[in-house]
């Protein structure tokens, strides 16, 4: 059998290049991305992006994602990766799956995610967005480290990572808000949420004025728009507000929300974090 | 074969009760708690914590739990249920996991857990806990719509909920902050605070002054300290912060934290819920 392409990953654009999955024969299978590789391994977010387009591809799949945790499970090796995608329980209105990462006998993430079908209700928005210099007026941030750091336009609105600074000794603040936006400008997505949900710089890298041995274990994203509406908004950037709670016997976290220009919230994340220091 | 009940939960305490699993024949066996119903299935919390001892008690288990990820599938019908463990992936300081909760055929609660035997690291917690009148000077909740209810202690230090009063049509916050007790007081373990991540009222409930149908889909707990920090600790009271990003097209979100009463963060929690309102 030929390899057969899902028509929405047809396409040019780096990031969906990135997350692309074939099926062939009954698999699911992805593929690590050079473009989007990081220090040990892909970069987080693609490989939840990719994990989530699995399951949003798939044939029986209906609504819009709601929540997505993802656990990663061990390092992945460059190269492809299949994607065992499980339908669990099918509702009315929401469905409940899961996928399973694996290279050889090895499962090297593990995600679960819920869909809902979004019906109109009461809306309230609690949480403002904090009054930020806007995207024209911020200073993009030029450093990249890692190639997947690249693939996107990062501009921080407060102050950037002081990387090299730690001979004071003093502590900064593990708040941070950023523009982020994919280099090559991409309509948003739920996809390409969860790969933003996952492109802050380590928190301890901005606490600590360095950088240490770091890993992202488990990380949440809820998801608050659907298709529909995020089709509608047509847009391209959003402001990411990231914070940490704690870091402690070589585990942190991090709390982060991802807005419109316009103070929309689309999705916020949490993820716990290993560290080395 | 003779049911073999593990030994740590034998037991008179109420929480243990209800969140006591027996093993047999190669099957792990939960059962719903009439003492902690809630209005249409069994609370919450003790789904969670009942989900997390079946990880915690299985031979293979090293490290303590790091991240749990509870995703409520469908109703919970009073009697038994299996719980199907499964070590999705051992590593040399952690290990991922996954429960599924069934009732004949039917997954009615998937569950995904890290576990990580925790490393003494450099420590900082730049979140710190709002001050608070203390437990022995705030005013014990009364009310309790539901079981479960009553097997807490719950003392509001800003404002309870505020049920019935929707007639002038202003809104509440969504932030509030109680302590949190079991009503028979027990030692707090990361099961307990598994439960007590899930025992703040619906986030609406307060917004809306109203009770409107409303349930839990899916909560991720994050622990910041060990068993054996725990167990040093010899706590039974936390205080709980709970608060809300945003309710729109049936789905809300709420993000908590569970603190010592001297300010040590235990826990940080997330859930995201739906309403009809």
């Amino acid at each position: 059998m030929s390899i057969a392409l899902d028509a929405k990953t047809q396409t040019d654009d780096p990031f969906d290049l990135a997350t692309r999955i074939t099926t062939r024969d009954g698999r699911t299978i992805g593929h690590t991305s050079d473009a989007y590789w990081a220090f040990v391994g892909p970069f987080g977010g693609t490989t939840a992006a990719t994990m989530l387009r699995a399951m949003m591809d798939h044939p029986k799949r209906e609504g819009d994602p709601l929540a997505l945790t993802v656990n990663y499970c061990a390092p992945i090796a460059k190269g492809p990766f299949d994607l065992n995608v499980r339908l669990i329980k099918p509702n009315r209105s929401s469905q409940h799956w899961s996928v399973e990462l694996t290279q050889g006998e090895d499962v090297a993430a593990f995600a679960t995610a819920v869909f809902a079908v979004r019906r109109p209700s009461w809306s309230h928005q609690p949480k403002t967005m904090p009054q930020v210099t806007p995207f024209g007026d911020a200073k993009p941030y030029r450093e990249a480290a890692a190639n997947w750091v690249r693939q996107y336009q990062f501009r921080f609105v407060d102050r950037g990572p002081q990387i090299g600074e730690s001979g004071d000794g003093a502590l900064a603040s593990a708040h941070t808000k950023l523009w982020i936006r994919d280099a090559v400008p991409r309509r948003l997505d739920a996809i390409s949420l969860a790969s933003m949900g996952d492109a802050f710089f380590g928190r301890i890298f901005h606490v600590r004025k360095e950088i240490v041995p770091f890993g992202t274990v488990s990380m949440t994203t809820y998801f608050h728009t659907d298709a529909e509406e995020l089709a509608a908004m047509s847009a391209d950037t959003v402001l990411g507000v990231a914070d940490a709670s704690v870091f402690h016997k070589s585990y942190g976290d991090q709390i982060a929300e991802l807005w419109t220009p316009d103070g929309k919230l689309l999705a916020t994340t949490q993820q716990v974090t290993y560290f080395k220091a």
